[in-house]
């Protein structure tokens, strides 16, 4: 599959999907953007592997790619680093009309996301994920932000990218623990959504078949997204597993990866879901047999009673009311939407 | 009079203008949230004027206020000033549906409405301006940001407040400079839309119809802003004056107000559209008259050859194309969009 989704938000956009698309980035971005100066952000780690790649593709199509680094990983998500890009932006006088290509995972994603939303109240980005998780979550929804030393992405802004590019071929370059990450989030899409994705995916060794589950978690993402674009109320369907899932991560300090995290998260949730009556034991043991199938954790790391007080800060939070996603079948979720409480003893069931 | 402005934009809001309203605040607010905690950001200086009588009127009504305060003055409008207001939310865990109250002057509004837009992507916020400038300006229209050490107003977004309260009766504790900020401001729109408010103004001593003044200002900036919100086209033309005020306060380092600036960039943009061709002298002494009877300088503090560069790195450049605000007569101004050589020989012969 080398496919071109489209994007229906306010301001539509394209996400091609395919192998060895980084090399043809140059050539995709003619698409939106006139030939002339471009900054690209990346990180430390994503620049020794695919930058000059990029580099030289954007410099084939008549490009002047104008680079800016920052040091790889989930501590480089603040708002210093935020104000570094901006000041990098500024100083190169890059205008309203130019264009900041994020190419990285999705700390780089959301880090050059929430710089072009905001540099000079909002310039155009194009998103080049190089994580199987950027390509299937982060890098469709428009989504945008920064940790606060108070919490993760506490701070941000909605912000629809010009253009998509998922070179997948990329994610062979990919740690094993940080394609987990990716898999656990397909994983949620194809319970959320597609029972035949599912199917796919459920026995794991789906490798043969990456760009076709690439694309379908970015055709049902941006299915959603479209619905939904503010998150008022659909959308909220995409935190299946992350309530819980931002919990563990929190209580565990971040020592647990998203994607392991999430996987937990999904795992528990399905089963309060049958302990409260709303769900088959048969859907637990799928969705269980999933995870472990594709080397993702089913227990929770530590005890429920230590993860139900950091929910309550989830920013998702509205006033004293909680939001669950609650799978009912494979391909279909409801949202709940309990008071704090009554929502920490419907998942207290789930340990 | 004491009035209500509405204002269509995409999330539409009200503007109260009145004297007295400081004192029903909170009872203006329960129209927009309903009683509980309430984030107030306000300066050093304003804080110690105004408020006290803004939280006596929130708890009557119900509310608690939270206050946060930062050093008055330019020098806070900073990413770090940004971020401890940030910080400052999330340690109290404000949420999504809670809001926060701007009270203060621009860089109050701008500062606070620049973390409304972004925190938790996007909180209420209320803004209650105590300036002059603040009220026919900046307070209306969802423009906020912050300063780089490259340049002013380099990063924000555009956020729109759910409610804006306007005190006629705090500019009295102006000093006389910061009320000539406004002043400025209020005899660009005149020019741009308003002959009879250009009347009303022209010889100064307009104290007894401030509150009209106030009022048609808002209204006229609301009808620019319903019309382009986002700063596609029409709404260009609110930066008359600007081009050539924002290249004198850089100039000068700051040492000339805004207000100041604004004039002199007003009177000598009018003096260039009378030497290119587009307006009469008389137009142009009309307009120095007015500026002077207001107390407003309307002579370049500088060669125009030292503001000409500057005029380059202005954010609203797009490419390397300049639009220029051009007066033709009171009431009546026109967008003209240049290549910058042009746009800089057409000011020059304002000087």
């Amino acid at each position: 599959m080398n496919g071109i989704i489209e994007v229906k938000t306010g301001k539509p956009y394209s996400i091609h999907v395919g192998s060895g698309l980084l090399a043809r980035a140059g050539e995709l971005m003619t698409a939106v953007h006139a030939p002339g100066r471009v900054a690209v952000v990346t990180d430390s780690n994503v620049a020794k592997l695919h930058l000059p790649a990029l580099e030289s593709s954007l410099m084939a199509a008549g490009f002047a790619p104008v680079p800016h680094g920052f040091p790889a990983g989930e501590a480089s998500k603040t708002l210093a680093t935020y104000g570094n890009i901006l000041q990098f932006l500024a100083e190169n006088r890059f205008t309203r009309t130019d264009v900041v290509i994020a190419l990285g995972g999705g700390v780089t994603g959301d880090l050059t996301g929430f710089a072009a939303a905001t540099y000079l109240r909002g310039i155009r980005f194009v998103q080049i994920p190089t994580t199987l998780l950027a390509m299937v979550d982060s890098s469709v929804g428009g989504k945008t932000g920064v940790d606060l030393p108070s919490g993760k992405n506490l701070v941000g802004a909605f912000h629809q990218p010009s253009l998509v590019i998922c070179d997948t071929a990329v994610t062979a370059t990919l740690p094993k623990e940080v394609f987990a990450d990716g898999v656990a989030e397909a994983l949620k899409t194809a319970v959320l959504r597609d029972a035949k994705l599912f199917a796919l995916m459920e026995q794991g060794a789906w490798n043969p078949h990456l760009d076709e589950v690439i694309g379908t978690c970015i055709r049902i993402k941006a299915d959603v997204v479209e619905a939904d674009e503010f998150e008022q109320g659909e959308r909220k369907l995409l935190n299946l597993g992350h309530t819980l899932g931002h919990a563990i991560e929190k209580c565990s300090d971040y020592a647990i990866c998203h994607g392991h995290a999430v996987a937990m998260g999904l795992a528990a949730v399905t089963r309060a879901a049958v302990a409260n009556g709303l769900a088959t034991q048969e859907l637990s043991d799928h969705i269980s047999n999933a995870l472990q199938n594709n080397n993702l954790p089913v227990l929770l790391p530590m005890p429920m009673e230590k993860l139900l007080p950091a929910i309550a800060s989830d920013k998702k939070r509205a006033g004293s009311k909680l939001t669950l996603v609650v799978p009912l079948a494979i391909g279909n979720c409801t949202l709940l939407e309990l008071p704090l409480q009554e929502a920490q003893e419907f998942l207290r069931k789930g340990a």
